[in-house]
């Protein structure tokens, strides 16, 4: 037996499936042997009393993107991926992101070069295509697929990124053809503009307003509509951060109807309210995404939707923009909401949240919290069983978790570069201590041990929910 | 590092999680390395080209018990594990049912006394409570439960069995208070008597008569109710071998709503239809059972179920009845449809018809098949992670399967007693050639090698799902 | 032409199609001619300003009846008709009550002897079952058809008056066969017992309790329950008294799903709540009837299921208990609730309390106030078109209504002899100051203008609504 | 008592609430009296042995419209009326339809000045909003409303009448403020679009292709979103010519949450199926219609749907297109599905259809043939109580019919100029043989006796269901 490079040691190995104590063998950053007892590797980790759960698979991300609106994310491919290895996660899936009239190939190029110099952990794209002219939808698409890009995302909303019908089913069906996984931001965008129109005209500006124009019935209509734009091609599709009861039925019915509809949502909408956009002077600018958080129901609803698997994934949709004129407050220091840049950051904190709020409340096990934030992920978009479990010859990616620390979030514990977090002040319990990545230790102790651009790009194969 | 008793060496090994290339070391009957290459075992078992799947837990099966109507049926623990371990099986649950007046206490030693001698694999029993007196409720059950029996089957139907809903909520509390999970036979008792006296009386006696009685509407009728005295006391419940649409759908809406319902079907659900009782002259009463097999449609309402996860476990409920005057035909060679003994043979093809039917033609996934019909079952009854998957420290159990192995389905090839299977003559492609309980191969390529009474009773935590 | 009897003048016309302005002309008891200016009459009403509305057909009320617990009403047959007519009712349906081992042919007699001497307005009765013998299924229950009463009402709950589902099916089975109507007292009997034993064990006995006991999921369970009794049988049946969501979603899937379900509901499920039956002192007990008030939200379902037609008619089940020893506290001034006489007056205010509720504030318009408190009745009863609406031919049945006269509800305002109402200080905008019951003007300007005893016992046909 | 000019005699009555034995007086052209035994009127009707309804409100009817294909329909003001008035029919409401760049008022006069010449019956129009601009918002809509114009039609296909949402917000924010009623076509026109190109592509021209191509998931799709829209503005909305279940539930579902959302559908979804398009050569053209005929489970959906009062209209979409050059043909004898003019004949079958399947087979009774026929149009459209049925003070429109006449449709006997039907050899039975508009005997005894342009324009009021 060749001896180990890497050898986690007396800790708990767990996966979707089950828990288990033993050590974990590396060997070129593979995963080569699970058993309890190994001998000695050449670099240890003693895992005792800690968890050994597979590295977390953040699958809706914004990094170094430029967005429609022109603005760049706070968060480049250094620190964002800096940012994802210190809450747990050992992959991330951005998005490479066309704009109208731009080649889709030079898009990925050009994402490919900054990701590349910069990532301290594995990455991949997802594609958005805003433009599905004849070339990105004959060729390009195709291309990129057999490169391993096998996800696009399309949006129901938004000026310059907005899909009409149509344009949506021309995309699912290269999706269909090519065994790819379309996502969707679902919100309809006319009933959004007409509240929007009105809620300027009557002076309504504040950030708040903000959740008032992205209508809960938004939300279901399009959620709805894309689902039988699905329905009509049988092609699988997958709902993006979902946030209120409307479209978590939506998609629950469709489940039980027997369609292949997923759905994802995000920490903003478990823990976040309309009350935060409403916060004194501009601050709730900071709590300003699309969907935009609800209340209190709309948190029931989506705690129920993770229990009883409504939703296959949970991602941080981070999109980091910093609380002052370059981003958030482009507009000015009293920007109307509707010129606040949509997003907020989350990418270090949504399992820390998930574990704290969902497995020591009793609210999810272990196997669901796995599932959740790393193996659906994985089999969604094509990186299973490379990633997303801790399986002998599988990616030796995990996140070695502190299941009693204490941790009160502030933003300068974190390691983004957006300058506040939506959750500062919140107590947790649990915390991704050690994160390793390929068998390497990239985080540890509180240290970062990987190297600018370590990270590498991880082509995919079809998702495993297109069956 | 230890020399392995066994090493399982070259196959694919399967769990509900994931999927991988690697051998199986084993030692003390343990599963205690999963590695490739591992070093040579004391013994091995070459698994090259096959797949290595958690044994199989059967978790509903009728063993050696005696009908309320006083039938004893055609297996005894030793045929009917033999007949299991051939199937794939590894752990079997079936009944301890107290008829009415007996201590249940006795009952569970009588059939401890029977299966130790017998069982060639380990096995566990439910308790059937047919008669919740008080000394039952508050003594009996609590002393089985701590001795790791933490399952209850009650009925609904069955004039000797059935239990009013104020019983049934009497056993939901003591399962609530005690950390049990209560299984419930769900078919409206008054619904099913009205309309037999009713054919009786018209003349009605032929087996498919049988299948007109048991209404799906008695069937769908009873899974509400017992939904809705499980939401009266917050306490999780299951309801065993679903039939059709109806009950799907009450346990769906409950699941949806957010309660811990949870939902098992069998193979006559997917296979058989009311056709089949309506076969020339008696054949038909080799089909009666209850549930009975009702039609295409509900065959697919019943697939759609497994495959979005509304059931979480598939069962043979294997009630073996011989085709003659011992058992079937006990009433008589023209025995009116009322009086054929309900039940029909299945624990040896459970898991080749589903693997043929389900994962080779691409209704399900391995890990899927492998949640259905061994994980699920595992956790919901209190095994888990002793049973139900392969992992370090747990229980060797193992089937090994032959993915491409084609098998025409005739009795003569089966090991169980009961003279006839109702699925002779379907082709099925996937067979698991060597079973491995405990570290020790109980079947392989065709030979028992395990001793009678060699299986061993296995005590039980709370379940899983009874969060 | 004629002399009529009497000309109802001035007046606008209410049916439930249509609104119209023209006078009434009468004779022989029948409405004979409705014209603007007709000749003067025998006898007139100016109805100037005011609206002439068909009689209320009180479809739901307990008059003379002695209880299952033996306690005899407050309202004999004159005091409860008095008060019906001064609440703008020309018919009542009571229930002539079947106590266990009685003959239904001889409480019928006795019921007939009573009400015969004493109704000031015509009515009927149903039949409640309580001893489905033999003879009660096929003797007498269609000799009591033959002789016009073709509704029954049965139990689910009540120790003495409960039905198993074996004998519902029998009750519908003679339903169905001789053209009748079953109505439902739907709650599951078990669940309330078992819920009321443990909450008296715990020393819960105040009359709120009897609100806990009376669970919604008891009701929603018997309520969807008696539906698929229904269904098995193909025929039709009426929930009564529904007072929550759940039992209106049952009722509105099975509407959607085609079956003729029918759905009652009452005043206190619009204006009343849990609350009431917590007011200080033993004041709850006045408002303890079964299914009992529950809150907010349930009124919500309530007035929804009133506006899209999933209920059909609208009673009061008045049940009229004095508050004192010989009735609500016949068990002591202390009485645990399990042991408070069920049922609360509202004969006279059942439709003033929706005209200004409903009516008056939007809610429903003049033509569903018509179909709910009147037409459907007579629909559903088969007192049609005899009854229930203005029609040429028709009994000359008015309620001649001030909708802008205001009263302050006070009981000493009311007719009946309980002694109190549950909608004391409540201000009502509309009443009925006119009432004329087959041409003979009952109630005028406060008066009682009829006899004791010239209410007529009116034969019925099938229902309507049995199509 | 002044003399009648008109007095039909002997006949029953039927309105939505009753039925009734007596003479109708009629006195300048209004209900005058309702009463047995009538005093001679200046003129007679014998209505002995026959049935007197309401005359039919035809609410969903092309005439003399041109397409935005720029085809003409076949009938015209005459020929449409007449034929509309052997059908039983005293009311149509037709479209006046906008096409893109024309002034909404202009359109108005123009079918003023060509309908108040031919019509033979009263008649108002809906408007068609194809260019919803801030003219036609702000003045044009406003002002035609208050001119009597209370209802508009809006289009979610076809390239040149289709709204996108934000349009259909628009109208329905003026429906809201003016009490107007908005009714939509709703098709998703992109996924038509998207179907039919690829048909198209493959070579699928056949007729037959347009029921494939107009998809029941693009119908259902159209009518949740616009549901939405409604749900947004809390407007109501009705939904027209409904084909399938997936419309039919989402409408249904709205219904239940309470939403004052109402559906219309036709005859063509009650007795033609997608396999009438499929006929020999191109004879499917003359069952081309959108949505299109379905198949026997939409039948039985749609059915349910005017049962259980999902639907509160019934009307023919009276699209008449010849078959030949000049219309259905106008793209050629091979015309390709999508060049065939949508839309085909029934105002003249309408209700006989109904009258013969509905009410004698059962289905419905009489009073819900009025409602869905008549009253609910008149309720809808703000024309009650003048229309829709038969009260006193409001015009005497009236269908008088023979219950038991037996007709076999044949085109030869219809009054329009189409030239075919799509019923022909149908047997119906039942069929009005007079027809009395405000008066005036227009139809007897087959013959016509009203004068070209006798017919009246109504003005309208709000919709009595828009409460
Ligand atoms: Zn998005
Ligand atoms: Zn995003
Ligand atoms: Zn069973
Ligand atoms: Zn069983
Ligand atoms: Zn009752
Ligand atoms: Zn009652
Ligand atoms: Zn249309
Ligand atoms: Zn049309």
């Amino acid at each position: 037996m060749r001896e180990f490079d890497l050898v986690v040691r007396g800790g708990t190995v767990v996966t979707a499936a089950q828990t288990m104590d033993c050590d974990v063998g590396i060997v070129d950053g593979k995963v080569a042997a699970l058993m309890a007892g190994l001998p000695p590797g050449r670099a240890e980790v003693d895992a005792t009393g800690r968890l050994v759960l597979p590295g977390g698979v953040e699958a809706h991300c914004h990094i170094e993107q430029k967005s429609s609106f022109g603005l760049m994310t706070s968060d480049d491919f250094y620190s964002a991926t800096v940012s994802a290895a210190f809450g747990g996660n050992t992959t991330v899936l951005p998005f490479a992101a066309q704009h109208r009239g731009q080649s889709l190939l030079e898009v990925v190029e050009d994402y490919e070069r900054r990701a590349g110099e910069k990532a301290v952990i594995d990455y991949s794209y997802h594609l958005i295509v805003s433009d599905p002219t004849e070339a990105v939808l004959n060729d390009e698409l195709p291309a990129l697929i057999r490169r391993g890009l096998t996800s696009f995302k399309v949006y129901t909303t938004y000026d310059l990124l907005k899909l009409d019908d149509y344009q949506i089913l021309e995309v699912l069906a290269v999706a269909r053809r090519e065994g790819a996984l379309v996502m969707v931001h679902a919100e309809n965008h006319e009933m959004i503009r007409w509240l929007t129109e009105r809620l300027l005209a009557r002076g309504h500006v504040a950030p708040r307003y903000h959740g008032i124009g992205h209508s809960r019935l938004a939300e279901g209509e399009a959620t709805s509509r894309v689902i039988s734009l699905s329905e009509l091609l049988d092609v699988p599709l997958l709902v993006v951060h979902v946030s209120c009861r409307h479209a978590t039925e939506a998609i629950r019915d469709a489940q039980t109807r027997g369609l292949r509809i997923y759905g994802e949502t995000c920490p903003q909408y478990l823990f976040l309210t309309l009350e935060d956009l409403d916060r004194a002077g501009m601050d709730g600018a900071m709590y300003c995404c699309s969907p935009p958080p609800r209340d209190a129901e709309s948190q029931a609803a989506i705690w129920n939707g993770l229990q009883n698997g409504t939703f296959q994934v949970f991602s941080s949709d981070h999109a980091p923009y910093a609380f002052d004129e370059t981003a958030k407050l482009a507009a000015g220091p009293d920007a109307p909401f509707h010129k606040i840049a949509n997003g907020l950051p989350g990418i270090e904190l949504r399992m820390p949240l998930l574990f704290s709020e969902g497995v020591r409340k009793g609210r999810i096990d272990l196997q669901r919290f796995v599932e959740l934030t790393s193996t659906n992920a994985a089999r969604l978009y094509g990186l299973f069983p490379r990633k997303g479990t801790i399986a002998i010859g599988g990616d030796a990616d995990l996140a070695i978790w502190e299941p009693e620390k204490r941790v009160e979030v502030q933003w300068e514990l974190l390691h983004d570069r957006v300058g506040y977090t939506p959750y500062a002040g919140r107590q947790l319990t649990g915390w991704p201590t050690t994160v390793v990545n390929r068998g390497r230790v990239v985080v540890d102790g509180g240290r970062l041990l990987a190297e600018r651009g370590s990270g590498r790009f991880v082509p995919r194969g079809s998702s495993s929910f297109a069956r």
